[in-house]
């Protein structure tokens, strides 16, 4: 932010050591760099890099944090409308730091997908968005039956579908709008969780009844699909 | 197996390390514990603890190998019934296992919660047990629309449901029925994701109709319950 009154051209040191740190694990491979060459690479000392990262792992994940912390800020500051809705909006969050540079997202997608270390990294980072939303998802139930329980499921589903969506985005090289593969994920959580229309709809509607005919054999998931149309969504 | 040849007091050299390293854990704790602590417990060589475990981390966890094992050829060998109900019976083999030995499941959760390193190793093993799931329900839905999303979503639901239900069992000390539960837990997502009676039904009852009538302003999950007492189960 201050970085702003700075030369243009001169980049952040935590973004040159990420930039250096990058371009050696696709260059060499993850395992085969160490600390060194990359802080060789980006012309500064060893204890620089460990200022900036704990690990050679969160150099390969330099937004995560920033971008964990605007999930929770936002989440923080969010009003009383419908909670899942508000959890997909979190996720769309997460979305945007990988849409913002598509090309690294695809990059580090693919060396991601070779080097263990980083999958499990990857899963810590993810478990940490889940918690966050967790908690969130608990606050809003708190006075409900199984709320804990249908926070966390709701949590793992929102994630669930924000990493299908995503991934079908980098796996085909980050072409298109990856907001689409994932809104159409995120839509199907939200018509299974979400409250119809919680904000929207005037008290005096609590009386308004729907009737829904379905198949006795269909699928619980088709039910709600129809109920969803009854409710005039999706 | 093997084993049941041997004098009934020697317990398998694999289950000797297990228990060796798992004690010297809870005694100095996992950092402070190196290999060599635990071969000398156990009497053995080093070269013998690395041929059963690939890490320390590996010799908390021996059974999560074999239970992979058995939720897998669960899996394989499901007949064509429910879906979700198939894949909420694969994660009860899960919960065997814990219950199975009460006490040890309770120290490692609490030791688990100390260390680091354990729990993004056990993240990694229930991210094995999610990707068998996923499998198997992107398997059953391959013709489906959605079918990928809908499996990776029910599969991520149906491990948030069980981790919590085990979550609740462990925290209590690892008192009373582990089961009730987690099957409680997986009862909300079998609800929201699972067919009615896909199996029990005969072909003809696919033209029998239900007829919900809800509040138009409850939340999605009530109507779901509404449905499912409707469909009889629950």
């Amino acid at each position: 932010m201050t970085e702003s009154t700075r030369p243009a051209k001169k980049a952040p040191m935590r973004e040159v050591l990420a930039e250096a740190a990058f371009q050696l694990f696709l260059d060499r491979g993850f395992e085969q760099t160490t600390v060194d060459d990359i802080v060789a690479r980006a012309g500064v000392g060893r204890r620089s890099f460990f200022r900036y990262f704990p690990s050679k792992e969160d150099a390969v994940f330099p937004d995560h944090e920033r971008c964990l912390a605007d999930v929770t800020a936002f989440l923080d500051g969010a009003d009383g409308g419908d909670p899942v809705g508000t959890v997909c909006d979190a996720a769309r969050l997460v979305l945007r730091m990988y849409a913002a540079n598509p090309e690294f997202s695809v990059q580090r997608y693919r060396l991601t997908r070779e080097v263990p270390g980083l999958r499990t990294y990857e899963l810590s980072v993810v478990r940490r968005y889940e918690r966050t939303m967790t908690g969130y998802l608990r606050a809003r139930f708190a006075r409900e039956r199984d709320g804990a329980l249908r926070a966390e499921v709701i949590a793992a589903s929102v994630v669930a579908a924000h990493n299908n969506g995503l991934r079908s985005w980098l796996r085909s090289g980050g072409e298109g709008d990856p907001y689409e593969a994932v809104d159409h994920a995120l839509g199907m959580v939200r018509g299974v969780w979400g409250s119809a229309d919680e904000r929207a709809r005037p008290a005096a509607a609590e009386e308004d009844v729907i009737v829904m005919v379905a198949p006795k054999g269909a699928p619980m998931w088709q039910v709600v699909q129809r109920i969803e149309s009854a409710f005039g969504e999706g």
